[in-house]
């Protein structure tokens, strides 16, 4: 099989890093609803958070400089002169030598700059004994310690976390512009494959797995999918449905086509589509040497080989990060690769990437990566699989013990 | 602020896993809308995978006996008696002396048990010169090697990753029974929460971050969430509406009632509804101390601190276990946590677990785990972290460069 134009793992994600850019169509959302987009704007708080200093414990909103020296043994005096009322603002200022009953989140009265803990005080008929000394600040959030007024929030090209949405509504923003979800359209060819709800195969047919197994990746990462179906070795009909999904997607998925002839009118198709075209074919890698990419008219074209694992291992690798690209998501410095240790010698050809299906397993806090076996078309060996372990291409392979980095199968 | 029953975080864990079964209410979906669904069958498989001996390779199908010797400098010959088409029945059963050509993902003709690469021979005018001897079964995919007839393919409690749907496709199962959604209910509570749509904040209120974040946290996990509103801190009130969401859900969530008054009642309520009642009052962590924990007629009651971080930090922590054990899902070797190293010293009080929240960094393929600095309460530290690294109860600190655990924030 010839390839005309292979690439290392490195190459591959230096290209799609280059030519592909993300999609910046947006809509705008309630904030309910906008978990897992990705934010198309710059967002700044109009107001601080909290918008008043707060007491972090229950007990005593003070002046610190009152209770400087008080101790269990020479305790301080104060006159209580109130009591904070959660929710209310704290009405009246607090003068020298008193202080006012404050719950945990209550507002400091005026005047006040600390508070004394509940279990540091005694409060005898309106005389509060202060055990404990306090300095300026200590147990209070500050107004605006969490978010300042007019401060930067959150900046366009953040995925929404839970936590995310937490700071917006906490600053009442109740409305915001994301990017859109991308649609990805997916395509699997091959004479030998048969829808998946084919009852009964004839003898030499298989059933589309890929269908199934990327359709479920695109949707993992937050994209929409049309399926295209499956086309048969036929180079007009698959040119004429090549064409057809491409008008309508921002990404065009399609796996099969790993026999020589295959190949070709796969590549010749996806070529055709439009400019630059063929950007790759052939990634020194296994299991997934068969991978094309393209980029017709600023759309990716993906052609991901035929075999189900190798066709989720390079999804895994590159197609996540093509969507990634799309849905104009930062990066992020998010690990969806760990350290793990490798429990046998594993071998690997310099010059070639290898991804090896891993089970982790934990002993004693470290997590142990333990090699499937199964040659790399096999579905099951993904379904055995916690993840995959990497052997870059410039290493001879790894040793019992090493630390390698794994790929997450979440 | 007396805590009745407090625990250390592995107690709570252990309590949790004793205490929580699964709901096992079934539905039946098909595979194509089950992508995170927990399997509530055990499945076997009805006939094997790949349904016949494969090709790998692009060549020629052989007898393996006739290759043997074979070499660049003395090859074999032998006689072309045929083509495999893609997709066909193999026709015609080859003899010895014979080879038939096969592309990848052909069917092997009868009598044949291996594949010569089309790079390895030569076929002069039907004369097929061979430069490569080939052992039985090399360059082919035996029936059955994917998956077995009768081969039990995935087990109950099993969450369907796009692989174990890839291998329901395979076998032609369409349709599974899995475990349905859980619903959680979640109610806030505190007379200064106002709803975080409010447009203008009163003195002394805040909006309501929890109800946001723990809800999301609650989906992100494949769970519905059934939102009770703010109840104020008036006992009757809150007894109604905890009453009210617990005859609804399968899980009940509240957060806020930190002070000692607003705990207090919260306890009560907690207690009230049903048995065998509170089995955690307080947990040796921090943040995250007052949280409360019982079991009502089997079902899940759960107190979150009222700060907007330490309520994600606990729910992290134990609510996103309560869901994992309701679901039904088998434990899983997944990590949720990495190994990462903390950049700085760390001091921590023995006899309580720490969870410091961090933000990631990569140096030479190694994650390093920086503090995130701000008072615990504060959204916004949330917001600056990937996750938090645990220091667990036994220990004084940690040492910068030291290994430690790391939670990730998805």
């Amino acid at each position: 099989m010839k390839f005309f134009n292979v690439k290392s793992v490195e190459e591959t994600i230096q290209i799609i890093n280059q030519h592909i850019h993300p999609i910046r169509e947006t809509v705008v959302l309630p904030i309910d609803e906008a978990l897992g987009f990705v934010l198309a704007e710059d967002v700044a708080s109009g107001e601080a958070v909290p918008g008043f200093a707060r007491s972090t414990v229950d007990g005593y909103a003070v002046k610190a400089k009152d209770t400087f020296g008080s101790s269990e043994s020479l305790p301080g005096f104060l006159q209580v002169s109130g009591e904070i009322k959660m929710g209310e603002e704290a009405r009246g200022i607090l003068m020298d030598g008193e202080a006012m009953y404050i719950p945990t989140g209550g507002m400091l009265p005026a005047g006040s700059d600390a508070v004394v803990m509940i279990e540091h005080c005694e409060n005898l008929d309106g005389l509060l004994n202060v055990y404990h000394q306090v300095a300026p600040g200590e147990n209070v959030i500050r107004k605006g310690e969490d978010v300042q007024e007019g401060a930067s929030l959150l900046v366009r090209g953040t995925r929404l976390r839970p936590q995310e949405l937490g700071i917006l509504a906490a600053v009442g923003i109740t409305e915001i512009t994301v990017y859109r979800k991308i649609r990805a359209g997916y395509i699997s060819t091959g004479d030998e494959v048969v829808p998946y709800h084919t009852k009964q195969l004839a003898v030499g047919q298989v059933r589309d797995i890929n269908q199934m197994t990327i359709s479920s990746l695109i949707r993992e990462k937050g994209g929409e999918v049309l399926f295209g179906g499956i086309v048969n070795d036929r180079y007009d009909d698959f040119l004429e449905k090549a064409q057809e999904m491409y008008g309508k997607v921002d990404f065009l998925v399609m796996s099969g086509g790993s026999s020589v002839g295959t190949l070709d009118f796969t590549t010749e198709v996806i070529g055709s589509l439009g400019k630059p075209g063929i950007l790759i074919h052939g990634v020194s890698i296994k299991p997934g040497k068969p991978t094309i990419f393209a980029v017709a008219d600023g759309k990716p074209v993906f052609g991901l080989p035929g075999h189900p694992a190798s066709a989720m291992v390079i999804f895994k690798l590159f197609g996540e990060l093509i969507l990634q690209r799309l849905s104009g998501e930062k990066s992020s410095n998010f690990p969806n690769r760990i350290q793990a240790r490798v429990s046998k010698n594993l071998p690997s050809d310099p010059g070639r990437s290898d991804y090896i299906r891993v089970r982790l397993e934990s002993r004693e806090g470290e997590w142990w990566a333990n090699p499937v076996l199964g040659k790399s078309g096999l579905i099951s060996t993904m379904v055995m699989s916690d993840g995959m372990l990497e052997i870059s291409s410039e290493k001879e392979g790894v040793l019992e013990g090493e630390w390698v980095p794994v790929i997450l199968f979440r």
